[in-house]
């Protein structure tokens, strides 16, 4: 069978070879247009790059963008560890940007990331963020893109999330065993996915242990230390009864227990407490804080392995997008245990 | 006074007009030694440049990196967060680099920076780094460069610092005044300026105070959580009084703390500990620990506002480097108040 070679796609397009080599090699002047008719018809005809030159022409940077929104919580330095780990393994170097929760710089990051040429792009949206937002024109120029825990809608993108949905139904069922009965659940205001899925969990714990629903129970807002320690004083102000709280991530579950302590409620013994995500402090304060571990470093490997698979394959968005979903790890400790 | 342009530096050197526009602008190909004698000649002659034309020219990428050594301890991801404020509202963008604590890795991120075009790098170098190391090529390029809280040896730099040597003395001096007599310092065992600094500060408080130095009293190895439980361990085993513990750093406070409950002995009653650094868990644990704060946003905000004055003036290496020291907070909690 005879080789394939760029001049094949050129006159089947009736292009020039220059620009099917530019439109191969990701040249940002070529359009998305013609870049897309360009890898379907190389698919089709069975066109195979020769690697190590076409190494050479790409100018491959070798670098990869890690967008995230903050690295000042646990949960994304330990991501990042975990990408950085297999990444710089494989010959990568990474850069970080953060977001700061902001879609106005979430997307200035992203054209930062352009401009720099990286090879590609791993991220974690912000909370802000609604929709693909400036992530349509990574993946319109061609640019591989991966996301892990916060996954932008209405992008059909790779990405490793955690299963939240069972997280929340963990810590609540956790603390039905346990004996408690009212139990609190502290979440966002945001209608953000992954919020929603914690507080599904813990609404289909609660009924499928025969339970009843309580909105009194349900508190949203912005989630803090200090936020923890406002909704105990409004619950107890309020003359709420209730037995545990699942807070929505660790620090507003330490709030809780801070609040707790001072008004002379004992936790586990009068409160059980359950937090989500295992910042490194849940425990070193005494009592240790019951937490959802989200198995960040794991998480952080699996979604840079992922990403290696997707920058062999080349063609990143003509497959269907290879999504991993892990289970969080329940860590019982002395706040929920009595 | 006649203006002086470009073309009166390129007679006077006998060189193009084309190579002086392009060393004002650091162009890469024209060689560090044109580039110098090009500044030299513009400083003597007078020569000021059309700012915007010049910055129109020059393709400026807005993008400034900060190589750290890691951002999964407060210290870092703060100071980095006061650099941001700072240089978002002035309209830069930073992009982040781990070193890892490793001098190899940290030269990569100083290449990738290069390779991305940063306008200028603000850095803090990795526990392995002596001398100039990678830096010095940044320097050679003239692209700005400044540093905080760990400065390279053997290379005069812009540069914002805690005064290290205070920050031992207060710590010291504290438990001193608070009864405390046989004092334990751990330290770190490589030769790192910023750790000798707070030995020294260790040993003047003692002599000050009229308190006897005891080698026994100095330990020195890798400090973490389980550092800090090993040393306890050790001392305890090889029969040493000491009745407080200053560390070079928190984690090992927190390790110190840990095992002295683990064994029985009541911090602060007859046991105080001292750690450096205020990372967020001091506060949250109990007993809280007693720190040094660094001032850590703030020391972002002023390396951030140097290199915007240092960005401003131009001849990045003609003058004579800006350094700033700032004195650390000592934060009395519970784990050294009796």
């Amino acid at each position: 069978m005879k080789k394939i070679t760029i001049l094949d796609i050129a006159k089947e397009l009736n292009i020039t070879f220059s620009t099917v080599a530019r439109a191969l090699n990701d040249h940002p002047a070529i359009s998305a247009a013609t870049k897309k008719a360009v890898r379907e018809t190389a698919d089709r005809l069975g066109y195979r790059p020769n690697k190590v030159a076409s190494s050479l022409r790409s100018g491959k940077t070798k670098i990869i963008g890690v967008l995230v929104p903050r690295l000042d919580v646990s949960f994304f330095s330990s991501v990042v560890h975990g990408i950085e780990g297999v990444m710089n393994e494989n010959g990568y170097t990474i850069l970080l940007y953060q977001s700061q929760e902001s879609v106005k710089q979430e997307n200035k990051g992203i054209d930062t990331f352009l401009r720099s040429r990286v090879d590609g792009i791993i991220a974690s949206i912000s909370l802000e963020t609604e929709g693909p937002g400036g992530y349509e024109e990574v993946k319109e120029r061609n640019i591989p893109l991966a996301f892990f825990d916060r996954v932008p809608q209405g992008l059909d993108v790779p990405s490793v999330t955690i299963d939240d949905y069972r997280g929340g139904f963990m810590a609540t069922e956790h603390l039905i065993k346990a004996g408690y009965r009212r139990i609190v659940h502290i979440n966002g205001y945001r209608n953000v996915h992954i919020f929603n899925e914690r507080l599904r969990g813990y609404l289909d714990a609660l009924t499928q242990h025969g339970l009843p629903i309580d909105e009194d129970l349900i508190v949203k807002g912005d989630f803090s230390l200090e936020f923890g320690r406002k909704c105990v004083r409004d619950l107890l102000a309020k003359g709420t009864a209730f037995d545990a709280v699942f807070t929505l991530e660790d620090f507003t579950a330490m709030g809780v227990v801070q609040e707790l302590k001072a008004v002379g409620k004992h936790v586990p013994k009068e409160v059980g407490v359950v937090g989500f995500a295992n910042e490194a402090f849940t425990s070193l304060v005494s009592p240790a804080v019951s937490t959802l571990d989200q198995r960040t470093v794991e998480m952080g490997e699996e979604v840079a392995q992922l990403f290696l698979r997707l920058l062999k394959k080349g063609n990143y968005y003509s497959h269907k997008p290879e999504k991993i979903v892990l289970i969080p790890k329940l860590l019982v400790r002395e706040s929920s245990s009595r």
